[in-house]
């Protein structure tokens, strides 16, 4: 059975069915969570507001709107919450309908599976590894819409600023998957979201739930000029965002302290394992954000099908990189997580790969 | 400012913006919850799993289609779980794209929007108060598909079975909302979900959230054939059921202590309540639910407006039912609640029509 029978890492019920190795034992580095955990204050307000799930959760999520306005100041009437960034993936492809969409691959399976479902077709470019798959040649991307990922997931790359000029300059649609920016120092410089308030070419999304590592309440929200905000609005499905997601989500932004050892963390785990993976004779290609696109090029023998075999027999799940359009089966992807997990990942792996 | 600004009835935000009372006081009227509120074991299972938010929910549902299977008696093959029902409404009209649908008025408007969104036509089918409101003639709703509550809001009716089976024989597609379903006493012989698992032409919407009063996690299933099923499932939104949805989903369905115990108090309260409403000289619609449809015909210089400030300015929500298409000004909507609030609904209705 593959690990990715529903086309994505963390699906646990799937590996303890493939491997019968209880949901709780698994170490995953198939889905990128941050392995801080959720915030504290996550479980005091489920604890707290229990009985609150008794009421339907506001339709127009108010408060929290209000608090990513204030947050990333920009205006309220420009944010869209979402169930989690994949409804808001589908959303925007579903209500714009582009004829053709363009996609860098290797990028995340859902924009082409939003584009199919809502009637559209894709055109692909390809990332190229001589280039490290960053995205360098704007040109190749002028479409009705292009749906880019920033950073790209699985390569872990941002775009670069002037590429994205570019982009915004050739006049395509432009939808930003920002998922995982909340990972990246300079966040605020390099985040297109204060421009996609104002501007009817440029739609961003965000996902909550990777940074604050809770993605069983899904939560992502999607910002966009307000005239555009409307129009989703009103093809979204009512009370979409649950309670919980709503409350959840307001607490977690004044979480400075959290998101502060998490940025310090990243700095210093990420060179740490990209260099003990390399040790091991592995290719790693250079990351943004908090996971790392590894190759098995120079391992005589060694495919992704096995190594992702024999690492769940140990335990421990990696995600098959292949499945992505434009990589082979020489390429796994791994989330980083704390020093002491990553210090049994790097063991499990020389004892496999020897 | 409406009430209903979004739609609905029990949106506390909206009340307190209009009206200025917190949000935790106001006696909510307006959206029909069970008033025993979410069983104990809601808070046990969030105080104990909160942690677990760092993982992805299952995307297959497998634990809760499994019991919902083993409870129903129906394969889990046959089961979709939504994001509420209000997702799986939008869902089935988009993916299945009846040119027609045929709505009985009064009827909960989210299947209007539902189609209207997915670029379909409606035909509307009025009930007739000299007849209760109850759906008499199949021969009027024969098209391309229908969609109905059974029992449906706000009217509280169930659709004779005599009928349902002539709309069957009729050979239209038949979209059936069952929220209310597991108010009525025989819910088991009257539902439709056993024939929706064996029929391409019956699909069946169920919620959980308003029996065991939990719409804030949202949660809510899809009985139909497998083969539908599986093309419902390929364009639903990944993750669109939240961890906790289904960790609650699966527990609450145990609760049968609680089901009980809401059953036999329906029983007793519904008479009372409607004896009590009548003796303000209101008019009372005869109900199989948790909910009551009240004209204020009789009542001089009354409409629903005047009577939702009032009942508003004493700290309590009443659903405006006029807009509810075939419905005038002087139809409003109550759910029904415990006894002591109960009596002070009828104290209030009585000093404000005095």
């Amino acid at each position: 059975m593959k690990l990715e029978r529903y086309g994505h890492g963390g699906d646990l019920a799937t590996a303890t069915e493939a491997y019968g190795l209880p949901q709780e034992s698994w170490l995953d580095y198939s889905s990128n969570m941050n392995p801080w955990g959720p915030p504290e204050i996550v479980g005091e307000l489920m604890k707290e507001h229990w009985r609150d799930v008794a009421k339907y959760p506001d339709p127009a999520v108010r408060r929290l709107r209000a608090k990513l306005s204030e947050t990333y100041r920009i205006p309220a009437e420009s944010i869209l919450v979402g169930n989690g960034a994949a409804e808001l993936i589908d959303l925007v492809v579903r209500v714009f309908k582009p004829e053709e969409t363009v996609l860098a691959r290797p990028s995340f399976s859902e924009y082409e599976e939003a584009v199919l479902k809502a009637g559209g077709r894709t055109r692909s470019v390809l990332l190229r590894e001589e280039r490290m798959f960053e995205l360098a040649n704007a040109r190749e991307f002028a479409s009705g819409a292009v749906f880019l990922g920033h950073p790209n997931n699985p390569t872990g790359r941002l775009i670069p600023a002037h590429v994205l000029d570019e982009l915004r300059e050739a006049g395509s649609r432009m939808i930003i998957d920002e998922a995982f920016m909340d990972f990246v120092p300079d966040e605020e410089e390099l985040s297109y979201i204060r421009r996609a308030s104002e501007s009817e070419q440029i739609q961003v999304i965000r996902s909550m739930t990777k940074f604050y590592a809770i993605p069983g309440i899904r939560l992502g929200f999607m910002v966009a000029h307000p005239d555009l905000i409307r129009r989703l609005a009103e093809a979204q499905t009512a009370w979409s965002v649950n309670f919980l997601a709503q409350l959840v989500g307001e607490a977690v932004l004044d979480e400075r302290a959290y998101a502060e050892r998490t940025k310090t963390w990243l700095l210093e785990e990420r060179p740490w394992l990209s260099g003990e993976l390399r040790s091991l004779g592995l290719v790693v290609y250079p990351s943004d954000v908090n996971f790392l696109l590894v190759s098995l090029a120079g391992l005589e023998g060694w495919n992704v099908g096995r190594l992702q075999r024999a690492m769940a027999g140990r335990g421990i799940l990696i995600r098959d990189a292949s499945l992505f359009e434009g990589l082979n089966d020489s390429y796994f992807r791994i989330a980083i997580r704390l020093r002491p997990d990553n210090e049994r990942l790097i063991k499990e792996l020389k004892e496999c790969l020897r």
